[in-house]
């Protein structure tokens, strides 16, 4: 993600509090109580820009999202979006996802979404990678336990370490498309990172996992 | 595979009984005696026109071969590369994989390679693909422990169905390419199917799988 400074945007993230929720850790196992209903929750972690996360919020008013984006310049953007479409059911959170723990309580999430996540592609940063088993265990406890893992990605050395990285750690796969844009997938709602990198050509990738009980 | 008369072919394998084994169910248990020595065992499932394993019987004299081929007037044409190239340590089974147990005894095997198999694309074929579970469990009882399957093909709906089939199966990887032919992979030995299709633009796709113990 290249960032840019925005000015106002850290004030624009405190004045929207009821959008981006402050301390998120104090919600920790109260998510339904703070969108109010006992619908699924599904969370993003990488949110960027949002226009995933307001595109499915949009679609699936019966499900509730929480993306998740360390950087208040980007999170700024997305917010933006969520101002404009007035969603009630998404809400976002501007924290690093290295701490999912801390913010979910065990089970507390039905879908994690990854989305053209940074690749990291020295083999000595490995452990950044949001597929690494690391990872893969902290979205294992914060999961229900038919609770899934959605990835898409254009980069194809991410994806392959992605596919290992599910497979190693026992995970079962039950969509997976090497050419999202030229598959009968329906309903597919584009990342920016996406539009981007399918507009140049580039194959899309996607997985959806689930963990063995 | 396109199949063509090919006269003098069921005698030319009859004649060559030392390469083209006959009652192979006899020799089960009994392979490194057929070799006469201690090496490990790889076979090919669905070996065609035997360009592959007559490559590989060459560059890797320390390890035995063997191809197996249903159709014999397929089988008659790896034969001739066979005889052309002289090598001891490949030998040919002109039968239906689907009888695998009848010819190895468990763990007599130390690898599986599937090239470029059939894909079966109707759903109500899946059964017959060589991925399936129930060949994966097959290949299972014959291989050792740590033995592998390494599979290639150019079929993109294959392999999405493959790797599915071998996460779900509980399989590990431990190498993944979705562009062979791109990547750093070394010593990779071309089979006729590989040739004619990455000629004509399409990716290679490979994995290389193994059990949980
Ligand atoms: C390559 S961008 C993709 C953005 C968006 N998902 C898309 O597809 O357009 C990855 C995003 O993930 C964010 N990110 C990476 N690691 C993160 C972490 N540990 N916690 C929160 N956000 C993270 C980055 O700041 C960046 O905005
Ligand atoms: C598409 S061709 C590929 C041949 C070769 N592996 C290559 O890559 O050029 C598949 C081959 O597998 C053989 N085959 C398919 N099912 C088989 C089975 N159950 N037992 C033995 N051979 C089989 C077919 O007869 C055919 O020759």
């Amino acid at each position: 993600m290249r960032l840019r400074h925005k000015p106002g945007a850290a004030d624009q993230v405190k004045e929207n509090a009821h959008y981006v929720i402050p301390n998120p850790s104090e919600q920790k196992g109260k998510w339904n109580e703070v969108f109010q209903n006992d619908q699924p929750i599904h969370i993003e972690v990488g949110t960027g820009r949002g226009r995933f996360m307001v595109g499915m919020a949009k679609a699936n008013p019966h499900i509730n999202y929480i993306g998740i984006e360390k950087y208040t310049s980007v999170i700024s953007d997305a917010l933006d979006k969520l101002i404009e479409a007035e969603v009630p059911n998404l809400k976002l959170l501007n924290v690093d996802a290295q701490k999912l723990t801390d913010f979910f309580e065990d089970g507390e999430i039905d879908r994690v979404y990854l989305n053209f996540s940074d690749p990291w592609p020295k083999v000595r940063h490995e452990k950044r990678r949001l597929t690494y088993k690391t990872f893969l265990n902290m979205y294992q406890q914060i999961l229900k336990n038919d609770g899934e893992i959605h990835f898409k990605t254009d980069n194809q050395d991410l994806f392959e370490f992605s596919i290992m990285s599910m497979a190693n750690y026992g995970m079962t796969m039950h969509f997976l498309s090497l050419d999202l844009h030229n598959s009968d997938f329906e309903g597919n709602i584009m990342t920016e990172y996406e539009e981007k990198f399918s507009s140049k050509g580039n194959r899309i990738y996607r997985v959806e996992a689930a963990y063995r009980n």
